[in-house]
């Protein structure tokens, strides 16, 4: 019989499968469960896939649950589409996956909350405990207002106001008017009880948005969302005490439409996708939203705004803008700063009269993420030079200090989020995040109680940097020795075993290909060689920089002298260098919980020079010069010099004996 | 045959009719024009009028055009409904007479511009021309913004912030969301030409709500709003001069609910009658924006803003606001001072991305009218002590001056605009507003080229205060001779003849009953007694007051002699007395061409100080003593005891020959 190759994306898994098997049947032995709550008789409709490549046949159930235009993209029924024998590339959306659902568990939480959260940043500001500058921009306040008598006859409105005043006296304060609608029999039910919800735009401006019935102070969220090109993550905050109450991430709904920032532009641009890449985003954080406020037990009337950080292009199509400008030269996007958003003209599921914020951008690469991760590290208000590296499918960096700021951004491609990686994953529950190769025994860790499933950006790169210093891989990234036991050879490509199938949750081995290292090092090569660009424009080495803050969503565990070793980072001494994880997510909670940070960030945004790098002269030069374990110049790595001089002593060594 | 009376309200002109005859054809020979496109039919729905008293029969045609709230309600098609036997009372909206079609014709206009706009109000405010002050709440700017470049990277918005900071500046500017959706299409379209709508709340904060292709900077028109329980006015003002264009006034349609403020809050708040009155006071003023629109020659798109000013429970009913609270002790609004409302909210049909703006008020019974006035009479900027009494169906009186301001209502009913008198009307087209009686010889003037119709407001005053003075009523209003040859006893009730029937437009004579005159008797004492309140209030007697300002929409000929023989005005020398018609439209209109103008009027608002006559003691003693012409204590008035004795020796010498 026939044979031919099933991929499936994002996570780029291949299988070999026969002609006429089911789609579902085929991810599930690849180990990926696709959700089949009608036990794959193709009446529930919750196992929707894409065919991105290839043909497959598919049963006429699918058209009830699939409408014209996901039809013509491609969509079917996993359970009622069978291969044809030509090779086919399927993409597996996150809501028909059954991990989606184990997202929402306690434990699994706890974990993203460990890696992706970094609690240290508060104390980036000043070295204030969180409550002595919460001033968060949606304040709740209970009123006990006096009651109306001729002699004191101020008008219900007013009544409020003179409340408030002396709640928060340095704040000029109107209403919406939506709030006076009913506001008459509203204070009169409630015997002059109320809650009044007040949003601020900075430290100066309040609007009261809502006015409610009795005490409802003491429940008051907000949200704050990193929205990522490929994962989106959110943390619910208790405004009240500053206190991060539930975080959940997901992958970005948008990535059906495309993997990286480029596609999704070329999809809303040329294919009139900007509205469905804007509903994917929204359903991506109101699934996030449902989610969190299911685990606290709150509802989501009880969010009162969202603080949103992202690259410039996510931020348009969350707030549905055209991004087709930000992809040719001058690269202009629509907004750096923006107005607040009404949540419920974003399609956002909170409370209807919230209120949606966007941490402010730079340019069209430099977005409300990197201005939120300048504004968590601190590194505006500090006199000694910081360069910032957030890398994410692009890679930002920053460098500066309260004096002046300078950034640029470069296009890594999503290899650190696990992106074209055969057996990448982020780094969540089963994922491979730090790997050992001494003397040639393999010994590894991952996330969470489970067996592994695969490889995150830290794993992927412990790994390399391994395999590099075992000799596994030569400076190229080329196996070396294609006899080696932990070597296999699969569709022509090489490619080292992490862990054995024995050991993995699916029986499949989790393995590193020399095409993801290849795609490895064009990523690091891309982040190198910015930073290297971007110092060389502002007059600076390596040596002058006081810390090197590393930032991005791959894992905890990121070994900073791995991340050297392979020539991602530049050589400094390892105690200046820290990981900061996720500080898109922790700029935007500090924004959230203080306005007046984010009138700081707004600060950051403007005063901040970006440099283009797709136009700039030496940058190809320096990514080429990259391209390299660690670099072509090795001189720039002093201690990984030192350290393959040593292997390659040792390796002679042994060969000699 | 049987004969039975028909009244036709708001005018309460009565008539008398056989059984059997159609309402549209008694209305037609008691000189009421009632819409008749398709002669009398029943097929154009356009005769609506309301049964207020008394039964009528209808076919069935009339359930076609009137729904089941309508039919509940009183309202029958003219032409298809006929008398019974029993007397009835007809309220005509203004809808459904000819006379609306008419107030479009450009010579009826220039009479209401002459009538209710007083121009000389301008100078009011510092002596400046109305150039040098002009700063409108909605601003437009035509931009041309630099091509973006690689060295020119800013934002497409901070492209428009960095043009219009060039032009305003002083203003904190931000753009609405809405702005942002389409804009970087729309800049490249319009080859980076556009022109930016700003409106500004006050002197330093403004928001962009509208951006559009090219250069439309020189349509940008706002309307001014006088709501008035009986008449709405309107003003189009082109906000790039500060002209006036057009000016339109209609009665209220909430009429048709109720003729005076109580009785509206009666059947808002007992009957659920707030959402009809909220639509009947917002389809009358789009009806104005309409007509406006149409006399110059724009679209209503082209119109931005409103100012509106009013007594507390119109703005309440205009905002959809329950007013039942200004009802009762201790009589609170829901609002004083009011945020910025999105004019496609209210469901007013001027640009949707345009503002309504509200005129501040005080307390309960004096609006944002008053505000107004006191803005526009310059008062609050003087240092001498001014009056201000404001005559509508409610009367408002403020007193003060640069360093204090004091005010109270008094309610003094419909007759000063012609409500509840026979042959009453509003001071427009045919009504007659001047009135002599020298030597027995009525002579009286009239507005406009046809024949009298009616009488005003100012008319009613000469009316009264030459019969006063000729002798022919007494100091109590009653007629001392009805055996006098103008005078005919009508149902009882003695009237005298203005204008014979030969002489008037519908061959009916235009009178002025004894009950007439009883009714203005009221309607002066309440604003008497309540100027002697106020100023006794504040320890000010008439002579420590420089100026009287009279304010109010009955005519630009109200004499002011004869407003002092009757008791309306306190005695002061005549010199410092001056009528300054529709200052509430005038306060409106300043408040809209200049924000820190709408700023003063927020300040006069929260710094004048309220005396609710109601529960005052003393206010009830001096209605009474009030109701008499002029007033029961003649010392008050010695310029009218002596006319009154001078007549007493004239009549007595005619009596002697």
């Amino acid at each position: 019989m026939k044979s031919m190759k099933v991929t499936f994306q994002p996570e780029g898994t291949a299988t070999h499968a026969e002609i006429g098997e089911r789609l579902i049947d085929v991810a599930s032995y690849a180990g990926i469960d696709v959700n089949n709550l009608c036990g794959g008789r193709g009446v529930c409709g919750k196992c929707r896939v894409r065919v991105l490549h290839g043909r497959v046949t598919a049963t006429g159930k699918s058209i009830h649950f699939l409408d014209r235009n996901e039809l013509e993209s491609g969509f079917v029924l996993a359970c009622q589409a069978s291969t044809t024998g030509e090779d086919v590339e399927i993409y597996i959306p996150p809501e028909s996956r059954i991990e989606e659902g184990q997202i929402l568990t306690v434990d699994h939480i706890e974990e993203i909350v460990r890696y992706e959260v970094p609690a240290p940043l508060e104390r980036g500001l000043d070295g204030l405990p969180a409550t002595s500058f919460l001033r968060p921009v949606c304040q709740k306040y209970y009123l006990e207002l006096a009651r109306p008598s001729l002699s004191d006859n101020l008008s219900d409105l007013d009544r409020i106001y003179r409340e408030l005043r002396k709640k928060m006296p340095d704040i000029y304060i109107e209403a919406h008017f939506a709030c006076l609608s009913g506001l008459a029999a509203l204070l009169r039910e409630s015997d002059w009880k109320v809650t009044a919800t007040v949003h601020l735009r900075n430290a100066r401006f309040g609007q009261i948005r809502m006015i409610e019935k009795g005490n409802t102070a003491d429940v008051n969220y907000g949200i704050a969302v990193d929205v990522g090109t490929t994962t989106i993550v959110a943390q619910l905050v208790d405004l009240n005490t500053g206190v991060p109450a539930a975080v959940e991430a997901s992958y970005n709904r948008q990535a059906s439409y495309g993997e990286d920032v480029l596609s999704r532009m070329i999809f809303a641009c040329d294919f009139g996708g900007l509205q469905p890449l804007n509903e994917a985003v929204v359903s991506t954080i109101n699934s996030l939203v449902d989610a969190l406020a299911a685990m606290v037990g709150i509802e989501a009337n009880d969010i009162h705004c969202l603080m949103a950080a992202g690259n410039p292009t996510m931020t348009h199509l969350l707030l549905g803008l055209y991004p087709g400008h930000i992809r040719v030269e001058p690269y202009i996007p629509t907004a750096n700063r923006f107005p607040q958003y009404q949540t419920a003209e974003i399609g956002l599921r909170v409370n209807p009269a919230g209120l949606l914020h966007i941490m402010p951008g730079v340019s069209g690469y430099v977005g409300g993420d990197i201005t939120a991760g300048v504004l968590a590290c601190g590194m505006n208000e500090r006199s000694d030079i910081i360069l910032l590296i957030d890398v994410g499918t692009n890679g930002e960096i920053v460098v500066g200090n309260k004096e002046w700021l300078a950034c640029c951004s470069s296009s890594a491609g999503p290899a650190f989020e696990g992106g074209g990686i055969k057996c990448g994953m982020r780094a969540t529950r089963g994922a491979i995040d730090k790997i050992s190769l001494q003397g040639g025994a393999v010994q590894y860790h991952w996330i969470g109680n489970g067996k592994p499933r695969g490889v995150c950006g830290s794993g992927l790169i412990d790994a390399v940097a391994e395999l590099l210093l075992e000799g596994i891989i030569d400076q190229r990234g080329k196996f070396v020795d294609l006899d080696h036991e932990r070597i296999r050879v699969t569709d022509e490509i090489p490619e080292f075993i992490l862990a054995p199938e024995g050991e993995t949750e699916n029986g499949s081995p989790v393995v590193i290909t020399e095409a993801d290292i290849g795609n490895l090092i064009k990523s690091k090569g891309a982040i190198l060689a910015a930073v290297r660009v971007l110092l060389e424009n502002v007059s600076l080495s390596f040596d002058d920089l006081a810390y090197i803050y590393v930032a991005g969503g791959f894992g905890a565990y990121l070994d900073v002298r791995k991340a050297i070793l392979i020539g991602l980072l530049p050589e400094i001494p390892r105690e200046r260098v820290r990981f900061i994880g996720n500080s898109s997510l922790a700029g935007a909670r500090l924004a959230m919980l203080t306005a007046a940070n984010f009138h700081k960030a707004e600060s950051i945004s403007s005063r901040m020079t970006y440099f283009e790098l797709s136009v700039h002269p030496a940058f190809m030069n320096e990514f080429v010069a990259a391209l390299f374990l660690p670099h072509t110049q090795i001189e720039l790595f002093p201690s990984v010099r030192e350290a393959l001089a040593e292997r390659r002593t040792r390796n002679a060594a042994h060969r000699s004996r």
